[in-house]
């Protein structure tokens, strides 16, 4: 019954004081050479025949010499990478549930017709069933922490905490709401950060620029600083919103960003595909931490004629994030999809194939997700005094051999399905495939009897208008 | 050991004569009706709780009636769909050995510094090697047609025969190699046309219009039609191409296949993405059945300005197939994944998102891919007289729940990986993820050992030039 790739150690610790909790052989290990910096393999590295040990949640040692360590649990890696967990920079994980409802629309349509009236039915136990549903989809994919903007924040909090994933939480409001949308969210932010462990962190969560006004950004700003909150909002989503916005204000959704103080925030921008050229300067400026997630999937889809322009942000040292926004855009909640495609749509749009390599997109996807979502120093980085938030990807499948560039196979030839272990902060959530905090037919069973009544639209109601 | 997905039969059949090949129980079945046409839903139709009957290599049933029926072997495919198996409509096949080689290139330095100059030292072991990996990898991903174009075919043919796949096989050849290239192709396709018990068909297989001579097209067309053949080109792959051909013959590369005759032959183009507004009418007058293979992953990946022209095609009633072409450009043999970027490519493309909808995109892969194969009456469809090539894919997992809208959780949430039985003429050659027909280890450890010879490139030669 126990499958060679985690048999117990050969010898119980003699000593428990000094046994890791957990002993990774023989894996090849994705590091960071930080004397290469950001130069053209963006500092990714790989050790062959490595061992990882962890211990009291974090890396202690990532090593190719033979260490004589005990540990609670040895998991054998032959023929697997070790790689630090995937991040999804921006999510909405609860809309996992309408995944498929609202397909083949214009943004306008998908969320006036169809998301915001659905959202207006949602009740706690909707969000604590997609958010579970969408928890297991994340860990089988190999994805070890989350960005969550989204409603009834407490009760992803929760299932955060059992799921053993890493999360930062946002209590998404909108002006229309009134003070009490801010005030939620900022409560929500305080009562929750540095809980499960510290596993979850919290930021202030605005909705975006257009459907939040400019005194509620700034009051956000105040409060952000005040309160050593980060900020994560959706700003330039498309070029739409962009030319709407001039249209309107004579402003375009980042110079909103500058001029209520959002900029001299940490701050966590969702998609940014509209950003333009004179808001460059802006964000070169920024008193704040600013990083981009971008979400490349939804924007073929949506049919919006640019992506996130990484190639600028770089130059301007700003980190972009990989992420898959809610399934009901994305279909899926597949960080490592997202990987592919950002490195695919990034020579697309630069039409230059020598543009976003295999090693760029592995840097996206570790060290910029992490700065991306506010850890930079704590997690994305197979380094000692890291968190232990690492998954293991089988590399043996006739789809990811031979094997001539490490890194164009994780990136290009592997996918979320050849990650055979998940852990986070050195906890094994999935192991040889089989989840381990979850029950799936149980959430999907209760999803599906609850559908009707979610969604119901005969009422007319919605939880907003898209109208940029 | 017996798992349940696969049990034996209750009972044995009392008469062997009246007993079935194989009976599929329990399933959601995939069906394509007639009389919807080329509508909105292009005619793709769900059957939930299917029973799928199979007699002699072919479907002889697809019915929601209990029926009693002995088989040799019974399918309890409760939470799966059956569809038809996908078809690769363009590859190279034994080049997944040098999957990863030449990443973040232009096509140019591609074909010029690497694949041509490694493709030199190709000897039929290699080719054997590489065909097995990919009939091992396309099996898995729930392939069970492909159509390759490449060398050495005798091999490629009797790996094919061994695997238990289908496939339409050219010998490909060039202008460079005098008459002996057009030659072999047809003595290839005149040997092997109707082998492993039918599964095999053939086409002459020219290179490409920039590689081969207006003198060798139109003899290839004259032998096409004199032995009932047909042909399988690159033509028109980019727009360079259809560039470099008006300023050098002042004719674009279509009118290169309607002056030299080929568009009176059943031809399959690969690509595409180079046809131009003036092409069309020449497109629509062909006397030939024409089709495209359209493969997208590398069309981003090389960063060229246009994708295949699939709703100009579909105006004028040309089938597009899905393709992955060869994996040193694709980094997969994943059709599933040409599927997918096919809808997200062509909705970015046309700047429409209702654009390529996951039923167009579910045709493409079925009845479309079957038509440019040359095999419209034969497969693509489960219905009752075609052959059995069926695939059987798990939609229990967390990301392809819940299911909203069937055809988009197929399309944009299923991925390769989900695909649990791949059946080719009755044959099971995948059950339950396992591979019955090929030992991938064995084929990886010599293909490895082999590498250093195959890759030196120090000799300098190359097969030929690329030089659009």
């Amino acid at each position: 019954m126990t499958p060679p790739e985690s048999a117990p150690p050969p010898e119980p610790a003699s000593d428990a004081g000094t046994a890791a909790d957990l002993v990774i052989t023989h894996c090849t290990a994705l590091v960071h050479d930080a004397s290469a910096g950001h130069g053209a393999h963006e500092g990714i590295a790989f050790v062959e025949d490595a061992t990882v040990v962890v211990r009291d949640g974090r890396i202690e040692a990532v090593t190719t010499e033979r260490v004589e360590v005990s540990a609670a649990e040895h998991i054998d890696a032959r023929g697997q990478v070790a790689m630090p967990g995937l991040i999804n920079c921006h999510t909405h994980s609860p809309m996992v549930t309408l995944r498929g409802i609202a397909e083949d629309l214009p943004v306008e349509e998908w969320f006036n017709e169809f998301v915001w009236p659905i959202e207006s039915n949602l009740r706690e136990r909707d969000v604590e069933l997609g958010a579970r549903l969408a928890c297991a989809e994340m860990i089988r994919g190999g994805v070890t922490c989350f960005a969550d903007h989204y409603f009834s924040m407490d009760t992803v909090a929760a299932v955060t905490a059992e799921s053993g994933l890493r999360a930062n939480l946002g209590q998404a409001f909108f002006s229309s709401q009134g003070a009490d949308g801010l005030e939620r969210s900022l409560d929500f932010a305080l009562r929750h950060r540095g809980t499960a462990g510290g596993r979850i962190t919290t930021s202030l969560a605005p909705h975006a620029p257009y459907t939040v006004d400019d005194a509620d950004l700034a009051a956000t700003a105040r409060l952000a600083r005040e309160h050593g909150l980060p900020v994560h909002l959706h700003a330039a989503e498309n070029r739409d919103q962009t030319e709407a916005s001039l249209a309107r204000h004579g402003r375009t959704p980042i110079e909103v960003l500058a001029a209520t103080g959002l900029l001299d925030t940490d701050l966590l921008i969702a998609h940014g595909t509209g950003i333009t050229e004179r808001d460059l300067p802006l964000l070169a400026r920024a008193g704040g931490r600013i990083a981009v997630a971008s979400a490349p999937r939804g924007y073929l889809r949506f049919a919006w004629p640019t992506t996130t322009p990484v190639r600028a942000l770089r130059d301007l040292g700003i980190p972009v994030g990989l992420a898959t926004d809610g399934a009901a855009s994305n279909n899926s909640l597949d960080v490592w999809e997202a990987m592919a495609l950002t490195g695919l749509a990034q020579k697309s749009a630069e039409g230059d194939p020598r543009w976003l390599t295999s090693r760029q997109a592995l840097h996206h996807a570790t060290l910029q997700s992490a700065r991306a979502v506010g850890l930079g120093e704590r997690i994305g980085s197979l380094a000692p005094g890291r968190r232990a938030d690492i998954v293991l990807v089988d590399l043996t499948g006739p789809h990811t051999q031979p094997v001539h560039d490490l890194a164009a196979t994780l990136v290009h030839s592997a996918r979320s399905s050849d990650v055979r272990t998940t852990i986070v902060d050195g906890r094994v959530l999935m192991r040889d495939r089989e989840l381990l905090t979850l029950d799936v037919p149980s959430v999907v069973r209760e999803m599906n009897e609850r559908m009707p009544v979610l969604t119901e639209r005969g009422h007319g109601g919605r939880i907003q208008e898209y109208d940029t």
